[in-house]
């Protein structure tokens, strides 16, 4: 029984779907933690108390030992003291002596103080004291998940093909451009299903708009890409450009469907397009509208989406701008000090997503007009939700591509999530593969991370061990921005080594998407913590680096720069495969314990759990092009197995039809029966 | 023997001193390496090759995968992909096949391309053809040190008490300031050996004044301090303040000390004190002349110093901060766009150690005028030097401490380094790690981070974790932002933890001193990476993390959050010593191989070398009160050993005294005889 507390007056967030779990306990005392309203929340941690949860964000697991702050912002320079991402996902489990969970639904800015002031406390703040606070106990991680995925609604389904391999760039300018990309991967025999449209593709960055001269006849495009089973995704910006006669902002303006000030009069700011408006998503009509537009691609052929600048990012507003270069413009002729270096740089490098100006516009929301403050981190889901519930209204057959930047929970059951704009950095693959877990607990099962990384300069090896988690990941997706390095794989010398590991993917496919569809449909973990598949394992739960992805297979990528191999914790006996670079499989078993096993760049190392198998197909490079339906196994010691497999056709939405589950018995040898 | 090349005319930067085992190689062909004369120095890596050196910068010990730049550079919020540190440090060994080494003797801006480019190339490109370039091979990468070190001349020795515990902070605004570190370090029986004092003593940041209001009679407070064995350790910055009235800055003036633009007059830019005079560093003379003020402070009874601010820092120049004011001044009114807002963040965020102010100062030198960016990284080198001449000067007969922040090699003669401002993040303690051997390579060996994390705010595990692996390092300071959570021991909750580690740093003075000093008089590494002591052991030079700390020791810190232990390799027999928070220690001896050993948070695991020994005193509080004369032993098996052991009286420069030298006698129960 998950026990709900309401305090003060909650804005309706319609996070939580399912109510036949959830008992309101009013005025009855909180257990587990103490509430003092208006102030805190606390709890006294134990000495092993580990926490889990949070989402989307920096550090490890185990959020235990910093300070987190639900606020979504965009911070591509993300650190590992950066306290907000780009998402807020405001719920946690304690394990320890007492296992409980909280989710705090709740729009505004959250506070998770975990042991960072007092290493022994955590203690949660927020703006204002209207939240519904949901608290429940149970006998493990894995359960109090369970009961959390249920009322948060079932998690979005994406289709078949956006399993497949995507190239992204930002800097793609013309359909040359995404031809050349295509024709590359061709030519190289790499694995491709679809490329990504950054903001290039549009007019001066005006949403639902096509750069006629740089993409001329895209349907057409469209259509030569179909036809060689690539799918052309393309990016959607929250902000709306403000230009007469560009009928998206002329209507918008015209039904009162943006964003505006106390006086009024419409709020503008400058992201891409320039100075821009910014859709009220919390109003139902404004939504609809807005998610109607989708359809001026959708009906030239598109099939999917990605939602971008949804915290939304502002780089400035008209009036702080203006404000910035008075203030400037004063210092002209004088004797400067530091105290006005100091005040400049703060004013300019304040322009950006400054908090005074998510106070300044308004929302009309079922329950009124509210400060854009309260419901900040409402926007992106919001957004996300105006493609989703358009995509049912104008497609509802058809299973549409949608991932967001921002999000808060709720928004899990409309797209998925990219891990944010990160870097080509070792530690931010690091910090991919420790985030996938906390993302799978808040229902956000789709996601991957900007694999060799988005922002600054990847090297090859970067990218080669950062594509061997991603074969795991279910968005998996090379995306770089423009000004650094290119990182297609044809970029680099051993396109050997990559086509390997690509193709793998495509031959795991079977056994990803199965596992991805159960942990949708059964509301569990697609990628586990070793803690939550081994709660009696005492070092279990400090395994950091290493995750389960389904129920049958342990990963455990290398991710340090010039290693030839990794430590990995075997929580039980496990058999070792090693991907050659000649695409052959050698494997090994390996004793419950600790291992240092070798894996040279251009090898990638997994496990199979013993009375499991890891169901494959034939290479290939379409996913179109997978046999789902011709599997080997592979499998660990001579007892048969069974494998319950789910197989859909991938992209109509029967997901509750029978016949696509199988329970597939396979042999000591890996044969298989059904 | 090391082979010279000669290119251009290169600058006479004085890294070189001992030439006796130096061959001029004019017009003969460079070996090992392909030189295009005004192109690129390159070398075609194999497979196998590991790239040792470079000093100063961030990544591995293994520097192969990236490319770095030497350019001295303030830049405290480095990440993996920082190019250039504080430093240039031109030294780097090829080890492989081939095993070489190369020194470039250059002061201009040098491009180290590891394997960035093209795996498998290393390119090194410079700014111009002036350079002295020295290749010479060897059999190991030991050999090629000591030679390269031998030729560089004997790396600063620092006073035995600046191996004491330091505690620090930008934000000890007064003498009473002070006098509480002192105290709750007392209160707390922390063991305390010096308080530096950052800019905040100076009387409006100027160079050789005291603050009579905030250190009211300094002379006296000094003698307090020392009366109670505490050495106050002030900052001198690079930057003059530019003031009438202010001796410094008016007799520089009047000398012709200061750097001149191309017009002859004043070059002025702004850093702490606001308008600032950079001096002539490479203008004997003018060192002469900044070394004397010294004086000032040494007549007052200060024994150490820390140069600060000199790569040179530049926040703003008059002439850029005024054309950037006018060029955002012509903004106003106008209707923007996002090129103007580039533009404006641009020009705001330029302003600091912009290159092309670089280009805009002269210097005097020994052969004639030239541009500062000519001979940028010479800078903070000079002004060390500046120092450590004075110091033979003013009082031959003792050790002044003194470190820098920005270095070249030949710098390491006159002082060490703390290793520039970092942050409070746990991959800046894995950092300073693998940074420690890299240094001692250059000649730098008193040296060690800011413990803690300087920018950022600390947790307590991080600080405590910090202090594990600077028990180890010959600076060991613990050293904080103003504006950052306060982290001096005191702040936090389990000070019996940080007691325990503290008091254990000075039980093993009498080793890490006399390993510190047999590393400076015999031209070796106090750090060592494993693969240096195991160089037939083809696992060692894959363990980054690990590191010997003289002949006996061999340190394996845990730098992860929430960590209770971690993997550790051995490459032969060694015994573990587990401090525990009682202050006793446990031990057990492991086998070569790899192990996963258990180091709860308040715990410290070190490792003993069979065959060697490990001299501990008694705990004390102070430096001064350590008996290096009585001491223990920890030993491995049963069998006596012989200890070399270095001692002196840690403040007069008589290191050659054979006294100094004893054989220890150590029995296998620890039982030690001269």
């Amino acid at each position: 029984m998950i026990f709900k507390f309401q305090f003060g007056k909650p804005f309706p967030t319609e996070a939580v779907v399912a109510k036949d779990q959830i008992q309101d306990a009013p005025g009855q005392p909180v257990p587990f933690v103490d509430v003092k309203e208006g102030e805190s929340i606390t709890y006294q941690m134990q000495p092993d108390d580990l926490v889990y949860g949070l989402g989307q964000n920096v550090r490890g697991i185990n959020k235990r030992g910093w300070i987190y702050s639900s606020n979504c912002s965009d911070n591509p320079n993300h650190q590992e003291d950066t306290r907000s991402l780009y998402a807020a996902h405001n719920f946690l489990m304690i394990d320890g002596a007492k296992k409980f969970a909280m989710f705090l639904d709740y729009p505004g800015i959250v506070t998770f103080d975990i042991g960072y002031t007092r290493s022994d406390e955590l203690k949660i703040t927020l703006s204002d004291w209207n939240l519904d606070l949901y608290i429940w106990e149970g006998e493990s991680m894995t359960e109090l998940v369970k009961a959390f995925r249920h009322m948060i609604g079932r998690s979005y389904i994406a289709p078949k093909w956006a399993f497949g391999y995507g190239q992204s760039r930002w800097g793609y300018q013309t359909a040359e451009d995404v031809r050349r990309v295509v024709q590359k991967h061709k030519e190289n025999d790499l694995p491709l299903d679809s490329v990504y449209m950054d903001i290039d593709y549009m007019e001066r960055y005006k949403d639902f708009t096509i750069n006629e001269e740089r993409f001329p006849n895209f349907e057409a495009f469209n259509e030569e890409m179909k036809a060689q089973q690539i799918h052309l995704v393309p990016i959607i910006d929250a902000g709306v450009k403000k230009e007469e006669g560009y009928p998206v902002y002329e209507e918008g303006v015209e039904k009162g469907y943006f964003c505006k000030k106390e006086d009024g009069s419409n709020f503008v700011a400058a992201v891409w397009p320039g100075h821009s408006m910014f859709t009220d998503f919390l109003n139902p009509e404004a939504r609809k509208w807005f998610g109607d537009h989708y359809a001026f691609l959708l009906d030239k052929g598109v099939e999917g989406f990605w939602n971008d600048m949804n915290e939304p990012s502002i780089f400035y507003t008209e009036d702080r701008i203006r404000d910035v270069i008075d203030e400037i413009s004063k210092l002209k002729g004088k004797n400067l000090d530091l105290t006005e270096l100091w005040k400049m740089l703060g004013l300019v490098n304040g322009m950006a997503n400054n908090v005074e100006d998510y106070k300044t516009f308004f929302h009309e929301t079922e329950v009124g007009r509210l400060s854009h403050e309260k419901v900040h981190n409402l926007f992106g889901y919001n957004m996300t939700r105006a493609a989703g519930e358009a995509f049912e209204r104008l497609c509802p057959e058809k299973r549409i591509l949608m991932f967001s930047r921002s999000s808060y929970i709720g928004m899990h059951r409309y797209g998925g999530i990219w891990q944010g704009d990160n870097k080509s950095w070792w530690s931010h693959l690091l910090m991919n593969i420790k985030m996938c877990p906390s993302l799978n607990m808040c229902g956000i099962l789709y996601t991957g991370a900007d694999l060799g990384g988005f922002g600054s300069n990847a090297t090859e090896d970067l990218l080669l061990r950062w594509l061997q988690f991603g074969v795991f990941t279910p968005l998996m997706r090379n995306h770089s921005a423009i000004g650094t390095r290119e990182q297609e794989i044809y970029q680099f010398q051993d396109i050997g080594a990559f086509r390997n590991i690509l193709k793998f993917r495509y031959r795991l496919l079977p056994y990803l998407y199965s596992e991805y569809m159960k942990a949708v449909l059964k509301e569990e973990l697609y990628f586990s913590p070793l803690a939550f598949m081994y709660p009696e394992d005492a070092f279990a739960s400090q395994v950091e680096d290493q995750l389960f992805v389904g129920e049958s297979l342990m990963v455990a990528p290398v991710y340090e720069q010039n290693a030839r191999g990794r430590y990995v914790y075997l929580p039980e006996e496990m058999r070792m495969f090693r991907l050659k670079r000649d695409g052959s499989l050698e494997s090994e078993v390996l004793d419950a314990g600790h291992h240092y096993v070798k894996a040279e760049l251009e090898e990638m190392v997994f496990f199979l759990r013993k009375g499991h198998a890891l169901v494959l197909a034939e290479a290939a490079n379409r996913v179109a092009d997978v046999d789902f339906g011709h599997l080997q196994a592979l499998t660990f010691g001579d007892e048969a197995v069974e494998y319950e497999y789910y197989h859909d056709d991938g992209y109509t939405k029967d997901y509750e039809n029978p016949k696509n589950w199988s329970r597939l018995e396979i042999s000591g040898d890996g044969e298989i029966s059904c």
